[in-house]
């Protein structure tokens, strides 16, 4: 019986070229995140049921990967909420939430994290999107001021710098505005998210497409105009805490990175509390990654609230990016030691030998005499630098 | 209500000295294994069951994580084995095989392949067992000669030794060896498994307590007697192929790391076909990794036979050794820039900004003018190697 060699549906792969590319992003972001402070924790892939299913995971609960529970412990007989007792993490934050309550006492205060690792989603398999892929997440737990935002803005556009991108842009809000937004245009606050959704999709159906929008949602038009209206008010003359944290923010961050305010910017997830952001690029669609603040998240698994804010850098989008740009990753010098006859097998060994340590990479071929000229070939399509063919000779 | 903050059963988090740690165990293992011209590969951590379940993963398979199917695809009616359709991996050469059949004509023939990644087993928890831990293997594909061998025992023990490992030594026996002993021995074939589980053991109960057990299995004194005999003889006093071969392997490697002949190295994988191989420390018992060839696996899952060698390294005993001569990584220098008054917050960005991408650590802090004593001994104690206050001084 021979078995199917594809990989279970919706995942992939990986090789050694993507591979290779894919640990230069990653330890790009490491050494950046590296350098500003932050310092590197795991938790497992695993997680109890009650956790994952309890979690405001929203549409991402019905991706669960959920594992049977074992031996004596399944009940076929029981429903399917009791056959499972772990699942697969469907992102970073949920985890670092447990993490924090169960270690903050052997943490820094505030603790400035790097998170890199998979999660796994069962999404409907589509171009570009895998069931499992990788996160890398930065965030600091335990700071209330701006300095958090500032440190985060400082730290992900400057990886994203080192990894080759040049014209992208940092745009800020923050959720306090959107509900100012709103509620001084007279709409009510039960609105606020249906509105959200409406204002996030201007840069695709522009302001018009916004208004139409919002007017079949039953908002009236003096409604519309004074929110459209709002949309064009400079940051400076708003008088709240809001705007001047995020003003401040932006006068700090803008002497190192480019970053502007955008009342639009509104970020799906339901957690956020203040500020939002995004890295955008004039290069494509979409966004380089974001993040914001959550001040309340922590709240469900300690006793006392601790502020908290988050920074995710879009590292599937960003291979795929620079896999597009055809970006390969440089190799150090490559040197083959080909040999034919066996007896010069230990020659070929010293030869390479002599070579540990010195940064370069060898690699040792017994080939058939008959075979050496398109062993030869081959050995240069794998981008070896130099062939030595050992014999006799002479070194 | 609050959750339960433990990982999950068996599972760890891991905190930033650790990981550090960890990381630096991982870097040294890749690049060592980069130079020696392995390229790196990854497959998904989630496997297509009836993979998993149909392999020789022995005892694993009792261990196997199932994922639960979803949506329309679960029948609660189903028995068992028609609730699942995925499984987490528990080792990292069932994927390898799957990945080398589905992949082969993108990859360079022989094949040198890396990997590293978690693998998961449901084992009963105990001191030093996790459920989810890393492996790093590295694997030689579609190459018989001993060539690969040789590649594997001077690359393996270079990391061993760049990891700070002084004593240790490669032991290697031959599965063949250990058969041809057997029979030489006048001892039914039937009975070579049980045979190799006792001579597995002469490390631990000697060789009396060797001769007890195969007694007892009702080996005759004669047959017991030609094997203990056996065992002394030299190697290079046996006349067969692979006798000639270890006998190679040991001369060549042996310029450069300690190696020896072990009759009594068995190791217990059932799919090794020639030789096997460990590296032992005297600091400890227990092995710091091994492998060995098994040129009939990969059958398996293609028409034609590929031979193929593989060396898995212990990566979690070599971190818990390391953490337990309490190796720390060494860290670049560390800068935290604290200030009181928020007027002071952009000039502190300044500073940190003018170190970026100069190999120092920098960190930011605001603090409370009554706490500064306090929070200045807490940076020293997380290493922080500098502490500069910012205010009004002239830079």
């Amino acid at each position: 019986m021979k078995f199917r060699t594809k990989p279970a549906k919706g995942t992939q792969d990986i090789l050694p070229e993507d591979m290779a590319l894919r640990n230069y992003v990653q330890d790009t972001i490491r050494n950046t995140y590296r350098e500003k402070g932050f310092t590197q924790i795991q938790t497992p892939s695993i997680e109890n049921i009650e956790l994952l299913s309890n979690s405001d995971g929203g549409e991402n609960l019905r991706m669960l990967f959920k594992i049977l529970k074992r031996g004596e412990k399944l009940d076929l007989q029981a429903g399917e909420n009791d056959l499972s007792d772990l699942g697969l993490r469907f992102d970073l934050t949920l985890p670092l939430s447990r993490f924090y309550a169960n270690n903050r006492n052997d943490l820094p205060m505030p603790f400035k994290a790097i998170q890199i690792g998979d999660v796994w989603r069962a999404e409907r398999p589509q171009k570009g999107r895998y069931r499992q892929f990788m996160q890398c997440d930065v965030d600091i737990i335990g700071e209330s001021s701006i300095v958090s935002e500032i440190e985060l803005l400082t730290t992900v556009p400057e990886a994203i710098k080192r990894l080759g991108f040049d014209n992208f842009k940092i745009v800020i809000n923050d959720r306090r505005l959107l509900k100012e937004m709103v509620l001084s245009s007279q709409i009510d606050e039960e609105l606020f998210g249906t509105v959200c959704i409406s204002l996030d999709k201007v840069d695709k159906i522009g302001v018009e497409g916004v208004r139409n929008d919002l007017a079949e949602k039953g908002l009236t038009e003096v409604q519309i105009d004074a929110l459209i209206k709002r949309m064009d008010t400079d940051l400076a003359s708003l008088d709240s805490d809001a705007a001047r944290e995020i003003k401040q923010i932006i006068d700090v961050v803008s002497a190192y990175y480019p970053v502007e305010f955008d009342p639009t910017l509104v970020r799906g997830m339901g957690y956020y509390t203040g500020s939002i952001f995004e890295v955008q690029s004039s290069e494509f669609k979409g966004s380089l990654g974001g993040g914001g603040r959550y001040d309340t998240l922590l709240n469900k698994y300690q006793n006392d609230p601790i502020p908290a804010v988050g920074f995710s850098i879009g590292f599937e989008r960003i291979v795929d990016l620079l896999k597009s740009k055809n970006v390969k990753v440089e190799t150090e010098e490559k040197i083959a030691f080909v040999y034919i006859d066996p007896i010069y097998l230990s020659k070929a060994v010293a030869l390479s030998q002599e070579l540990v340590g010195k940064g370069k990479i060898t690699s040792l071929y017994q080939v058939k005499k008959n075979k050496v000229g398109k062993k030869l070939n081959r050995l240069k399509e794998e981008g070896f630098t130099e062939i030595i063919v050992v014999d006799n000779l002479e070194m």
